[in-house]
């Protein structure tokens, strides 16, 4: 994009194009936003070839820059992964319309008619890393909620992104919609981040996707508001009245499962009244995985003692507020569930956190004095996610208080305003 | 407070000791909240001799300081304005308890038992200017829903502020709740705010309360989550179908009935079809009530030929973006419905806007349309107001779009969290 000598104007231009098309798209009748994510849809798989094209420019690319495997299969397209993009688009245009919705109906004394109705926020910034599926997914959620949005994809899936929000756009543009409605970001000038975070009252949104530091820069720098997601530092209890025949299995899950995510757990809590009976068990199913526990004293004196002292280093402080995202998992013993709770709420994201209990009474304690988003009595944290929880499409899970929290689908995309209708009332 | 040599460990420290008084508070029944609220009041009238004292400490220092009028006005403390701080405090310990509403309940499909329940957001920050009586209403509102507060007053009112949350303290301490819940932080310095500002992961939200300076402050520099409350550039629309005799009175209400106010009126649009016939009923009323006109040349030329010329300035660009605060009002003739609806969203500051007109399709049109907060067809934009609108106690007015959108009230000093109960559940 060598053309585009001044980035901050280029963004900004960008930018008032899409909050301008966002009002038309804002009022737009549900038929035409259900109607248009559905031609998105179409026009992906029509246009497949096309944007198979491009990714395979970001794979050589990408492969030339020796990108790691992972990174390379994040990154990679196949008619498949397209053909996912299309029905997720038309499963999100077969929600019920989250805009539009009445809150709120009142008549006040002095006879004004009050009404509380969802709106779209306007315009949406998507600041995403290598899946270029992020942008089908981004701008179906967007023009289905009203929203227009402005995205931004990682520098490898540049060619890729910019073919999906093409074929995208155009769609839009053919049911009578502006094209500007979905916009991307084309240059991979790290600048272009920073302006689009400065935008205020031009972006009404900015939600980060991806790894922990393209997160916190956002939130750190960012004027705009910021939906913050992700970091999930999660912890399994295992209090003393534990059925361990559950315990074992909800700690292999919610490690192992997928290791890589935000909902997996990064620490185990053990009561000591059944520290040594449940390590027991635990330790070797650990060492099976091939997971290396970083352990208080208790927990590698009974690592050796059972012969796997290799599967497990002393645990630093640093330890108890880590998000491995590896086979790696911080064990300690705590006394009982004062510490477990103290120790969560210190140490914790406020992301998902279990107890594993068969007293109810301690199972609720916990779930009413952890402050996360999602607590969790006996089952695997793994469950934090907007299409288990049955919200639908998923935009992130929400490690903020304000707003959204936890997994949020559309509805986190639209505000409120206050419709009031009367018949020349002032106020006394 | 020169033995704080350390603002930013004395703020922090007292920001952490609050945040600590938030748990035991955040899980504290209604009725022990309740309770205290109703404390608060009863100490408050008990000790009101204390607080009148402390008041007129500052007021005599207020006074040498040659602080005007209006701010001596602000600052003052009467025996009936602490009366109405009791009885503010005790019509919150009716409301219904805001914290533990269940807002979603489902099974999903391996077994696990899903709630969605309103939780305290945790630790409240907020920033003030001269009314002494903010500190009884934020603490009392964070109290009943289950959060602590920092409090930062003023520093004219510095004595005031702290008289009144060591009576409301004691009172909470003597039900037996943390008195760390009502913290004020007691200096002077300005750099106490900076360093409020800056405690993310301690602060869970900061409201601002005050003019537009200290604002756009907390926007701008506070890496804590902020509810940005405020500046109000409201319009009232005159459309060509508008009943005269309903208009005149709304723009009089909407801009003279209180001046200093975010929902007061600061700009009026004319259809030009009723630009002649309106403003000939409108300009001598404005004139009389001591309103100075920043018209457009229509406007300009209206009223020299009424014999008004001196009661109206030309408009530049500016004045369309200005919040007078003032007996002053920006007056334009357009052409119609489109181009008002463009100039509002284009100047407002999406806080109240206004539409007269006797045709509904105008007036529904202008309430889709206009993005507001509070969007009105005939009636005053005075109205827009926690109490008018029947939220109960108002925390502010914000012209946000994000978790808080409008007048907002107890509610919005709650998140939510998930419980999941479950029985053993792993993520297949």
């Amino acid at each position: 994009m060598s053309e585009f000598t001044d980035i901050a104007s280029y963004v900004e231009g960008l930018a008032r194009n899409a909050k301008e098309a966002s009002r038309p798209l804002g009022f737009a009748p549900n038929e035409v936003r259900a109607g248009a994510v559905r031609a998105m849809a179409a026009a992906l798989r029509e246009r497949a070839d096309e944007v198979l094209a491009a990714n395979e420019a970001d794979m050589e690319a990408a492969r030339a820059a020796g990108l790691s495997d992972g990174l390379l299969d994040r990154l990679l397209l196949t008619p498949e992964r397209v053909e996912g993009m299309a029905c997720g688009l038309e499963a999100l245009a077969l929600l019920p319309d989250p805009v539009g919705r009445v809150l709120d109906h009142r008549t006040i004394d002095c006879g004004l008619d009050l009404t509380k109705v969802s709106v779209p926020l306007g315009l949406v910034a998507m600041v995403y890393e290598a899946r270029p599926n992020v942008t089908a997914d981004a701008a179906g959620i967007c023009i289905r909620t009203g929203n227009a949005c402005i995205l931004r994809g990682g520098s490898v899936a540049q060619r890729s992104c910019a073919a999906i929000a093409r074929v995208l756009a155009d769609a839009v543009e053919a049911r009578g919609l502006p094209r500007a409605a979905i916009s991307i970001i084309e240059t991979t000038d790290r600048a272009a981040t920073g302006v689009l975070m400065g935008l205020r009252g031009v972006v009404d949104v900015l939600i980060p996707r991806g790894g922990a530091g393209l997160i916190q820069r956002c939130v750190r720098e960012a004027s705009v508001p910021v939906i913050e997601t992700g970091t999930g530092n999660c912890h399994i209890y295992v209090h003393e009245s534990a059925d361990l025949s559950k315990a074992v299995p909800i700690v292999v899950n919610a490690k192992c499962q997928r290791v890589g995510v935000c909902n997996a757990a990064e620490s185990l809590l053990v009561d000591e009244a059944v520290a040594e009976r449940f390590l027991a068990e635990m330790l070797p199913v650990l060492a099976e995985r091939g997971v290396l526990v970083h352990g208080d004293a208790f927990t590698c004196d009974a690592a050796r003692k059972m012969g796997l002292g290799d599967r497990c280093v002393p645990a630093t402080d640093e330890d108890w507020g880590r998000e491995y995202l590896a086979l790696e998992i911080s064990v300690k013993v705590v006394s009982g569930i004062d510490e477990a709770i103290a120790h969560i709420n210190r140490y914790g994201t406020h992301h998902s956190e279990a107890i594993v209990a068969e007293d109810d009474a301690a199972c609720e304690r916990f779930l009413v004095e952890v402050d996360a988003s999602s607590v969790y009595a006996n089952a695997s944290t793994r469950f934090t996610d907007g299409g288990e929880f049955g919200l639908g499409a998923e935009i992130g899970i929400s490690t903020q208080k304000l707003h959204a929290r936890g997994p949020f689908a559309a509805e986190a995309l639209t505000t409120y305003k206050y419709e009031v209708r009367g018949t020349g009332q002032v106020r006394p």
